[in-house]
């Protein structure tokens, strides 16, 4: 893989990368048609990382079908799929790990420990790999933005980090590859979680400026569908997810929202000037 | 830095790097000197990284003269120094760290707890920026270049790690920029570490196979100038740093030795076949 991007480079090519752990959905088709529009050759990694899961998550029934998501890769463009094994990527004696504070901490990283720094290490290693100018992530996994823009800049990969808006289903659904573990009921309740937001956003946008109503009107609109648990609500500063009590005019802030349907975990969030 | 680089890479340079810590001494040289041998194109850092130092380490008064370095660079054939500030390697917010387990808890690692993942970290960095095809340590910091190169395979760095011989006086000091702490009488009594480790080379060679005989060989050597302080003395296999108690023929182990002299503290290295 290596060797084939630094011929690329030297061929005075340049690659953009979107990192998946398959399960391919229209989210990541959309970051795979959006590649070519930074790059001249497009390159998708498909491998489900064992460091980013906990021992009690979901990693041995995560949804994998190789065969289908290439297939689906160069549907839409992708030149170079990258499909290691896990001893490819983690040999027996491997010692290295990355942590990064801050951001790290709080909401998905409290909840999940260790997952950040799964996220990091397997991305950092994608990265020497792969070599890309552009590498492409999703608005669905907001704070894993922020912490790969964080480990870009502190590391001084010589990386454009690219973020794409959430693709939804007409109904509101945000696309994620743990939609497959919901029936069709449960993705219909599901919608509650962007109706939700769109609640909050339309309230600020009427003048709404405090934080604890805001996050109020959101749980409550979720409570109508009580099979929805929700895990947290915030509303926070998009640049550093740090808390404040009233908005101000301009405020560039972010919903984030976890909650189970059943034994799945969702996670979905919107970007709101405020 | 990194333009410079990728201008070389696109027009098919290789790049050799030294990453260094300024106060250049005939150590340092020699690695400038091999450089060419492999690559294209000579580059070296020059960057006292504070990260690398504890609180109670002498990073203030570590020897800094970048002048003088540069132009010692600049007649070693060095095409490009890289001499970046604090601020410019590590902004105000800085959330990421790198962490290497096994190796780094023994001998210097255990001493000095956030030394190797300091040294990581700004390699890890320095190896993004300047983007090398082939790095530069010498054998001196036996341990750490066996960090770096755990690094490079974990993190998946394409980047090959060369590693050069320790560069000595003719009464046998190891070349290092601590030396510039030591009066005259103290470099003369610093040699009975080298001394210290030929005799063990020689018990080895005659027979002796016991680690603690070895290590006793050493230390009661060492003991002859009251003044040097024992820290460690270890003889352990080359690959791991693990300790057996009786080594075989055809073993490659390594003495490591640290000893206090007065205030400075000396490391030193004897790579033996036995």
């Amino acid at each position: 893989m290596t060797e084939i991007s630094c011929e690329l480079i030297k061929a005075g090519k340049t690659i953009g990368f979107v990192p998946t752990m398959g399960a391919l959905h229209l989210g990541h088709l959309s970051l795979f048609e959006a590649v070519k529009q930074y790059a001249d050759v497009a390159m998708a990694s498909i491998f489900v990382n064992p460091t980013q899961f906990a021992p009690n998550e979901d990693f041995d029934k995560y949804p994998r079908d190789l065969k289908k998501d290439v297939e689906m890769a160069e549907l839409y463009g992708i030149d170079y799929v990258f499909a290691p094994s896990n001893d490819e990527m983690y040999s027996k004696n491997f010692l290295t790990n990355i942590h990064l504070d801050g951001i790290t901490k709080v909401f998905e990283g409290e909840r999940r420990p260790t997952h950040f720094d799964g996220v990091a290490l397997v991305v950092a290693k994608l990265f020497n790999i792969i070599k890309p100018h552009y590498a492409f992530f999703g608005q669905k996994d907001y704070q894993q933005t922020l912490v790969i823009k964080q480990m870009v800049k502190d590391l001084n990969f010589d990386i454009d980090v690219v973020v794409r808006p959430t693709v939804r289903l007409e109904n509101g659904l945000a696309m994620s590859s743990r939609n497959n573990y919901l029936t069709d009921d449960e993705k219909e309740k599901a919608t509650i979680i962007y109706k939700s937001m769109l609640e909050a956003k339309s309230a600020i946008s009427l003048g709404e400026r405090n934080k604890e109503k805001i996050v109020k009107i959101i749980v409550e609109k979720i409570a109508e569908v009580p099979e929805l648990k929700i895990d947290y609500v915030a509303v926070v500063k998009q640049k550093d997810l740090s808390e404040v009590d009233n908005f101000v005019s301009g405020d560039e802030i972010v919903i984030l929202i976890a909650a189970f349907l059943g034994k799945t975990r969702l996670i979905d969030n919107m970007l709101i000037t405020v």
